[in-house]
């Protein structure tokens, strides 16, 4: 039984948005001992230490990097202090879980990937929605062809919004989708090219609008829509497919998961021409599907698969690789913004496929 | 009194889809005798003539070219024969209505406006949705400047929709959306460029889902996302402003617009960099309006303003410069959609401004 | 096939809210030739039938009970006039069809009934929900027991709705879930008394706001929320089975029936006392499903059994013993408002079942 | 500044369900020291007060009432020990705060305020709801004349809930109900009489579905229907008046409370009969406002307003008297449901009002 053998020891570093939903699933996990809470903030430290209770104090990053009993350093701090405090961590000898986004840039990404892969450390993203019910069962429904193939995915994740001092909607945001995306197609997310458009109607300095589209195989493209001034709160992904149709509304806690039994069939094309063509048309309209999911807390799950994937010395289910991949559509989405919302390749993919090739 | 003056009168080219709701508004308009209905399905236009009941017959279009009565032709068959036969019509002397989009390409649209111009006759687009009480009160609250200035609009319009044999999923739906932005933003539609992206996953031969964007002004984009797949229909557009965001959901007649006193306000930038962003900025979370709008087919306020815009000899309120503006984002979103999903400049459009100014 | 047999003709009386709808059906069904209207407002049944087209004309009542041809009469006049109108049609032989209520009291139901059963003619009632899509799949839902056991049902009708001048909102609108309770539960309508609550808060003369409650066997109840000042509109129906829970949503068409596999299990009760009860109880939460309706009007399927039913010389689906199950639970209804609320007993039911074995 | 004055210490009763929430909100307050929790179940209390951190610790109830610097007792076990502990913490001379409902019967609830205004102690009852954002500005807007004068209230709380062992769906969910209606009517809870139905369908021995109506003054009637069994969750509350009308639906966050400036006006009634009043009758089709309300968590304040009714030695605004008048109301609706849902009379009220008086 897992629970007889002996616990992992933990140190958080950085007690500010989501911290503290770190600390408490640490806290209350069979898995784990939280032992130390690290902040440039060192009177926040203390009081989410209190919060929590046991045995669990405040310490420096540098005091924690010194004990030896500990096992793991969780970072929950800005995105762009991610790759400094990683890489000191595994240097340090310390598995690390990474909050999303893994880092602010594909080159300290693939960094952090290599120094714990040389050091046998694990490396993780916390990319929390992997972990929930809804996208379990996702995946298990595309796994089983039940949708059939994937003809369009529909993801719009927005909301009156925190507007970040370092990162764009994009780099906030779009890495929830990214990452579920990665999780549940059946090629993880391989996509060769994206296109980028963004706004700053505010003039924030960053994107807070934005709508990233990608390829993901056979014709079919997926689209992110990341917004940070909407007055109401969406979040929806819709993965269209040949057999059923899939609707995920996160904010319906009555019926997050809906599968649909309707669709589109194409009859084959007469030979009489374009004009033809809606006569071979036919529609299915069939019963909608809403499958039982358990209420439970993601974030536990994720703190038992970081424990498990060290004590098994596997990749975890959101890795290093994983991260990359993320990392690596929002290095290109970037680029894309850069250059008027062209179309901009993806750098960790082999280049085969054209851009060209998903747009008509 | 407008019903004491006599009638116009008005045959119906196209007994299709929608040339039964036509057929129905003009004869039951005070402005209005329907006297003819044309299809090349004969007994179709029989059919509909005898639902109509009163006095309408059915007649070749021939026949109505030479009938020295009437005075317009309303036409409702497919797009790429919108341009024949409006030009056939304006030839012989008649006032022409045109369902949405006026014509299948931007020269075909010049050719019938700069023949309406030069024989002095109405030519105008069936934009419906301007003509609902939702989209008239929404222009209101924007000239009010009850929304401040415009930062995004995102447009929603998915539905499991008849796949058309001869448009693709932008030129059937896009009209719509397009033509309520040239109706109700200040500057009407002067999208300087577009980007479109689409797919075609069943191979239907052209686009069944579609993400348009374009520039709308001072760093706001618009986008529109139009989807013949989708087994939910959506049919949502978000107006944000600097004061206040309207959401139009037109499915929900129990509440068709809300108004949200909700938003985010930057302060004044620090000089302190970048991080201190976050602190500068404030959020505001006042109440929700929802305006009563009346309960009125917008069907019979357009005939009534094609009769009004045909008697006081003036443009109509969707007449065909506003036509032509939509059919020049069409054209260059199919420019953009064969260049994959590249920017391409709008054509009718001054091309002052640069693409590069609205991505960032 | 049917459509061969040689239509049956029909008049029909009342041009009012309703009339314009039998209208519509009579005239677009292949088995109905509706050749005259009656109003006592003249040019109004002239309007409807000029709307109408056809050969139908206006006549005036006395008119049509004389024309020999005439097969049938659908009356659609206000409640109070039922009874006269009905005992006139079937006295000159015609079949008769009537807007529910079939009457304004049991009494004058019952000689409507009789009526009709000496001289061997159909007498309907217009029990329109009952020829709904979603109302024949619950019934067939619980026909197959996928429901179980009927556990509770819980109507609400609820609207800013037209306050009648005739009658009260149970008789209003409460026929609709009576009528539709009559139609899916295993035993029809079967209640044996009755409790009814209402307020007239307007002083309008007549109850605005109605609460009804009826047992419906083996310590079950039905409730009816019925309410004229209602700002919002719901029509919704839960039918709560051992097995299963079905909700019907009328109002919302992409999800009008949803049935539910969650529920309550109580265990063996343990003989430890009262206390213990809460240990044995188990909660089932499981998928939900919503079955794909057809999107048919039922006006028209209720006409063409209208026809069924008097060609083939048996009860209709709605018949007179129907619509006086109806009645008669209005009318105890209507005494146990007069009594403060107090149960009444239903009339035509054995009397067997003492009312004190539905509350506890 | 009341952060200087000392704090008041507290020790909990009861770690059950609803114990932890007290225990948060105790133990974050500015106002209070937890210092004690007391449960039969000694390890249970352990590990709540482990989870709360800080110097709280468990103790039995017995050592509670020895200790002499406490000030308070809060209440969080099953309804029918409410009377028992609190009248012992009473006695020895400590404030309480008990969980709703306040007792199991109006004569225990007596003697409990009794005792309470004996000794001069606070007892309050924790009404939750009565302290959420949403029933304040209820409250307010029904001070402020907004909504006019109340024409009917109606209360729907349904879910699929736990099955209690010792009380009745009526005496675990109507209390939120009645106390909400006390705080917010302009007369408080002032029926004089009540009528309830009940139905136990799976043999639980107690209601699962209950219905519950009492007049609320003016031929108005509040309902409120309770139930354990339904597998969609409800908290919905509307509220007509004769200005405007209000919905509270506690489970859409992003539009809790909707005022609605619809309803229907009756004109001078003509003296031409009853069949003239829907002449005299118009509908107001309004605008819908949504008031903005504070996400604030109403235990917090319930435990300020505990504090600052002991140190202001004054009635607490959900104390005694307001927990008896609901109380009342739910023993009328026991003796109600003991006699098949006969009008039962309101006890603690005067009873000059007959009953007859709010039904026709």
């Amino acid at each position: 039984m897992e629970h007889m053998t002996e616990k992992l020891t933990v140190a958080l570093v950085g007690a500010g948005y989501w911290g503290p939903n770190l600390a408490r699933n640490f806290s209350t996990s069979p898995d784990w001992d939280l032992v130390a809470i690290c902040d440039l903030d060192v009177p926040k430290a203390e009081r989410l230490a209190r919060t929590v209770g046991g045995d669990v104090a405040q310490f420096t990053f540098e005091e924690v990097l010194d004990m030896p009993g500990i096992d793991a350093i969780a970072i929950a701090t800005p995105a762009r202090t991610h790759h400094g405090i990683a890489l000191a961590a595994l240097k340090a000898g310390k598995h690390v879980l990474v909050e999303k986004p893994l880092a602010d840039s594909t080159e300290h990404g693939r960094e952090m990937v290599e120094e714990a892969r040389l050091r046998g450390l694990t490396l993780m993203a916390d990319h929390t929605y992997c972990y929930t019910p809804a996208v379990a069962k996702m995946r298990e429904l595309i796994e089983d062809g039940a949708l059939g193939d994937i003809l369009f995915v529909d993801a719009v994740r927005i909301n009156l919004g925190l507007i970040q001092p370092d990162v764009d909607v994009f780099w906030d945001l779009a890495p929830h989708d990214l990452s579920i995306l990665d999780f549940i197609l059946p090629g993880g997310l391989n996509a060769t090219a994206v296109s980028a458009q963004g706004s700053d109607p505010l003039g924030a300095g960053r994107s807070c609008v934005g709508y990233l589209t990608l390829p993901i195989g056979e014709g079919a493209l997926a689209h992110i829509h990341v917004n940070w001034l909407s007055p109401t709160k969406i979040r929806r992904m819709v993965i269209g497919g040949s057999r059923r149709t899939l609707v995920w509304d996160d904010l319906n806690p009555q019926q997050r998961l809906s599968v649909f039994d309707r669709g589109v069939d194409l009859g084959a094309q007469s030979t009489a021409g374009a004009d033809r063509a809606a006569s071979t048309v036919s529609y299915r309209l069939g019963d909608t599907w809403s499958p039982a999911l358990a209420e439970r807390e993601a974030l536990g799950d994720m703190v038992a698969e970081f424990a498990a994937s060290i004590r098994e010395g596997r990749p975890s289910r959101t890795g290093g690789d994983a991260a990359l991949r993320v990392l690596a559509v929002l290095e290109a989405a970037r680029e894309s913004l850069a250059a008027s919302g062209q179309i901009s390749a993806v750098a960790t993919q082999h280049a085969g496929l054209e851009a060209a090739s998903w747009a008509r």
